[in-house]
């Protein structure tokens, strides 16, 4: 196989740019398998209002006798860890060369496409970390046909399609009286739908970080502001090509998709937009939060700034006072060489002194406000 | 029931996002209802150019009487906290699912959709808050037939519609004339006309940070930019969609809005746009405030610098002097060894220079005009 | 009456905000009337290229006359003071009660309205202030009809149409062989025109603040920066809408507007477009001054560390020296203890080696160039 | 003569604005001629692919007799110094007062206009300072008629036709085969070729900056970036509209331009747009000049802060290490009054002591890479 | 000959700038031939389902008998170091002369452009360099006619057509099966794949800068960040008009570009796409780090003055003390000048008073978190 797999990034913790990419000048329609990935696990649904059946198949020809029927057939597959299952699955349906390497291709754009009998839709769905905050983010592609719908989805764990599988087995909902496209419009609300957890913990680490930066500003604190950006960066470019595709779905003339569905798709294409909104808002505010960082570190070395200034100013003066009476001038030479050493009051004149200077010079700087802040230098 | 209830922020300060979502995966037209919310209370208007009733009514049955007479009806639903009832409203004025969901589900963006015989607008009002500077921002979904006006909101105080009651009470202007698109204009324009009230806040806190960020720039005051950022931010994104939707209510061609009333509508599409030019216009100032605190704050720094090295400056090299007659160089020992401290003139002298230096530098720094300034360094 | 004035800012200064806007849930067609506002002048033109009348009237019914003649009638109202001549006014012109709403409330954007026989246009002028530099800003409302021309300003003083009367008067230029539609022209025309003196005054005080930032950069070139920014935002918002409804006119449909004065007005547009570039262009100049002032603070800022580092770094090493021969060690108990200070040269050698420690820091320094630059720091 | 010649900025070195602007309330159609200029030099070309003719005419009415023949008639005005000409040109060509205006007044946008069977188009050329960084504009106006072509500049001097005019004179190229349509494209690619050598001006002069601004950025690094930032915006408000000109003389219906001539200029658009995309390039580059400078001011702030700490950090302790064996407290009266005074080695081992601070501070620092960049603070 | 060379920027290093432009005023279709370039070496394909020739050809005109067979002919000319045999592969490919122009002429913008029987394609090709991260860039003209491909590629390194000619060579794939439109996209397609191992450097380079911004900023870092952004500004220039390019191909009425070839170009345009998305993330990124690098300077800077406020808040009020029992006042003379020198204890209690208060500030210090910092603070 002439086709070789290239990763952008080897570390695993920065999801944002494509994994997988065309080495230059392979063979279009070539398919690029990374072979340690899993071997695909293929589930068959085929469902119509009154029949349900689930099962796993082993081989995608097994599918043939699904696919011309009346009933819905919902083909599942995840991982890409086979060359060969996912070329024989292309037979079966018969898949344009090109169709197939975008479905197996990571690293696409989200898109529609229409090749006379069926529709491609490539789909990016986001899934939360369960331990920090972060998400996973995994292309799935939808070939939609008169009767059924082929889904490929890069990992096995991590989908958010349990609920649509729940209500095709339960039932519930009007998803078994309608065909493949009303599927394909259910998955797709799923995937957008998936979104708004991710933005959630997006919305509490933002809050989180407006306390952190005006209180206790640390280089941690830029840190993640710049990680935010980063993600949500990504996020955009996620959902920005989404919202296209589903717009495109709604305007598209093709009769694989009814009136009926294109009503819900419209109101799956509203929450795209409002997923699209909650980025753009959130990146607004992560760069607000990069410029009161900038600002509230500028305070700090004010702060910091004025107390040097304080210290020196009321020490540096007294220090030199100290500094005139230390001198060795003989007094005994003349009168006029310091006679104040030898004078009855003149230590404690001295001290006296001192303590004035001192006082004044703390008046003064309280008088301004500068001795008043100095409790609101915290940790840092 | 299966859907849940979640909220984006706990907090209720932070108006910023969108309260409650569809749990991904939930039957598309589900109702996300929060059971600790106020059950809604349900008023109905019937009125014509004679006749007028007015009275709240308990079931949603009991308007099935007003809907289908000529007369114009208005159902004015507050508070989303019963189910029951609002699945009953739905039965009652035949919507769609999805308009139902739509107009029960907080968090949607401003639009306007066409049902063939109804008309969805989604439109978010603002309510000035009465101590602080802020707001409380509400959706309000209006479901507009050939003779009834259905509008539901997300709580029963703070509305604006009070003048259009009354108006409608006492028979003021043209509104009992015209039929029920009028009657939503003239609802829409007074959510619109809400917006005004808000934005003066925000202008006159503005025109406040302008001169305190100028004076006297605190950590306060870079918290208070970043905050009115934030909520102008979410003012924008409350009115941009509001503005897309009446400018579709004016093109739309749906025969429920007659040709009088989109004429009403330009100038509600006009007011909406001012808005939008204001808080274009707040946000720029805003963002502007921003540089000029940082400017402040390095300026305020330039003068606390100028402070310590004027201080530095002049104290360090007298002490140096006082220093230099404080050592113990033996003057027996040679005539070479500190004579000046069995000079005669020795300690006046000494002090003299120390004068002289500490003259020479104020007047230089004088002469640079960093003298001047001290008197403008203020309470911080 | 009902409708109640609000003005957003009290402060007569900033002209940044509308000054009126409609007290939310006013019946629409409300007129905002300023009670405290002058009571309108009413000025009569009526010419065609033989004859030419010009009078001031006291009630509008004196037009009647004038309006349904061939020849062109403008009737210039000054001042907005008296609800009863304005609502007057609306019936002698039957104007649509929008069209009166508009053209009697200020803060109104610029647009133009179709309104089959009448065309509303409303236009804002600015007009240089005498003694500061900024401008006073106006809204004139034009409705163009047949034959006449209703043309109505907010206050009698500032207008900028002194020079179309005198071409009426004295029948120069085509101004009397054309229409009321050519008059409107002229007029809009004039408005336009109005606005580069104005921005001249901002190019002249953006080049003083070009050479101000960098040689002597004070917290008043910044207040003076940011007030720039502000006012040229304002014009912004004046002209950007002007340009589209000058836009508008060109292409309406309408046959009020004659196909030579079209032409006449896309070369007033392309005076619009031109005083665009020219705020926009200020802007960016502005914008640009902000950073050149930031990067002057800190250089600034610089020069003064650099003085203290100076200082600090010479005299301190010598203090040093100074306070290691004012130690106390007994020399008589040991050889050891000090031995230099009853040297024969131990004071002399002392001193030189403060002054080869202080020459070698200054070569030192000087080469790196700090000294040099102590004379560029001016008064601040 | 009634109109009056401002200038917005008197020192000629600010090219950035346009020089002269209506009176508000000039007769439009009014010329604005600067008395002081020059007086036109009209210089006439006739050619066809035999004959060539080329003089200076002393009076506009000259021109009539070639106007009409099928030969192509390039008259070519310099200079706009005398009003009478420039109307009598006007007759002769059958200008539109408009057109006249626009090609008399300077400062106008760059832009096509179609009047019948003449084409008005109005250009703006760059010619390249001799000594220092910078360049001349000037407007250049294009009448374009069946047989002839009338070109207006502003200044005799500067013009960039010389290669056009040989090209003419000794046949070379196509251009003596074509019409008027072609010369006039030919010179309009030499306007735009112009603005090359002027970008490869800035191109050297960024270039030269970018290691000013990293190696020894001063305060002249900054007013040269600002200088350069504000020409080149200045620039772009020359290309840009240049560009939406020459599409719309692309795309134009008039049949002055023959469809190989359109070929022509589709290559002189890309050129424009390539001049269009190194302005922006170069802006974007000198905008992003700014963040280094600022950056590099705050680094170079860095160096000597860490030059005053290290210095602080040893010196001070070391000189209370002196003060502290500079006491007087008397030995003699106990025992623990510093009795290291008297110690056969107390001087040495206070030595050592110091020189052992002094080391481990500098180890301390060296460790933390304080000292290795003080060599890299050059010259400021 | 009359044109000349010129080159915008004479080194090498920086790849922004057009290396070549028309002289202003030279003749259209003027060839600019760089003479010290290497002369041209042009390759011949020919071939179909079945055959296959390769063959290096001298003179233009052999290529004569290949280009009107049905079979497709690719002719490969590399290298522009000779003005005659362009002259002569013009003629021999009947171009015209912009075409000739566009395509010998360094520093087009890509585009297309239909000469009714020919397709003229510019496209941009860009390679990475071996030693440092940086790329070549590159114009590659296609000239696409009914039965034959022209390329011309600026230099005879550095292409990434290899693959393509192996696919030819062994038959690989459909592309002997196909035409010149394919072989015209297969060639397009290995230019747009050509970018994504160049991104990869700038992602790898990103993420090493991101540690390196936060963990230890330099001057060299900032200069890096620089380049970087200067260097995603050049390839975003390249990729924009390729990607309008290939759109407009697709969209194109020609009919030398078959249905089945335009479903491939519409997967090209999708990586030109992704490849624009990556240019424009990797310059948000580098921006942002910008943004971070400026921060950490100032975060760096609170550190070292904070190092210098412990250090001296600490040491100046104790050098005080110790400058106050280093005063001379004389003991004998008064009970009240100074007896704490006389005192048994004095010296120890003076030595417990400054550690004192050198603990209790320490206390203070870190109580507020300013000594865990300095651990913090490393190489620079």
């Amino acid at each position: 196989m002439i086709s070789k797999i290239r990763r952008l990034t080897k570390k695993v913790r920065k999801p944002n740019f494509p994994d997988f990419y065309h080495q230059p000048g392979t063979i279009p329609g070539t398919l690029i398998i990374d072979e340690d990935a899993e071997a695909p696990t293929i589930v068959l649904f085929d469902y119509n209002q009154t029949n349900f059946i689930r099962k796993q198949i082993a081989t995608p020809e097994e599918c043939l006798n699904y696919l011309d029927t009346e009933s819905v057939s919902w083909v599942d597959v995840q991982g890409l860890g086979n060359q060969d299952i996912l070329q024989r699955l292309g037979k079966v349906f018969e898949l344009h060369p090109l169709v197939l390497e975008d479905v197996v291709n990571m690293g696409e754009r989200p898109k529609i496409e229409d090749y006379e009998d069926q529709l491609l839709i490539i789909a990016r769905m986001v899934v939360p970390k369960e331990t920090t905050c972060g998400f996973y983010s995994e292309q799935v592609s939808f070939v939609l046909g008169k009767h059924y719908l082929l889904t490929v989805q890069e990992e096995p764990e991590h989908d958010c399609f349990d609920s649509v599988r729940m209500r095709i087995d339960k039932g519930k909902g009007i998803i078994r009286k309608n065909g493949a496209d009303y599927l394909a419009y259910a998955l797709l609300d799923a995937i957008i739908d998936g979104f708004f957890p991710v933005l959630e913990l997006y919305g509490e680490r933002i809050e989180e970080l407006e306390e952190e930066v005006i209180l206790k500003p640390t280089p941690q604190t830029l840190q993640q502001i710049y990680q935010i950006r980063q993600e949500l960066l990504q996020l955009r470019r996620s959902i920005w090509p989404q919202r296209d595709a589903i717009n495109a779905l709604i305007r598209d003339s093709s009769d694989l998709i009814s009136e009926e569905v294109r009503i819900y798709l419209r109101d799956c294409y509203d929450h795209t937009v409002q997923v699209m909104d909650m980025v753009e808002t959130y990146r607004e505010l992560a760069s607000g939060l990069m410029d009161v960082y900038l600002s509230a570190v500028s305070n700090k070395m004010n702060e910091i700034m004025k107390l040097l200034t304080v210290v020196s100013a009321i020490f540096i003066p007294l220090t030199f006072v100290a500094g005139v009476y230390g001198m060795n001038f003989n007094p005994d030479k003349s009168p006029y060489n310091m006679p104040e050493l030898n004078w009855y009051w003149g230590y404690p004149v001295c001290l006296a002194l001192m303590v004035a200077i001192a006082v004044s010079l703390l008046i003064l700087f309280w008088r301004r406000g500068w001795l008043a802040n100095f409790s609101s230098i915290k940790h840092d």
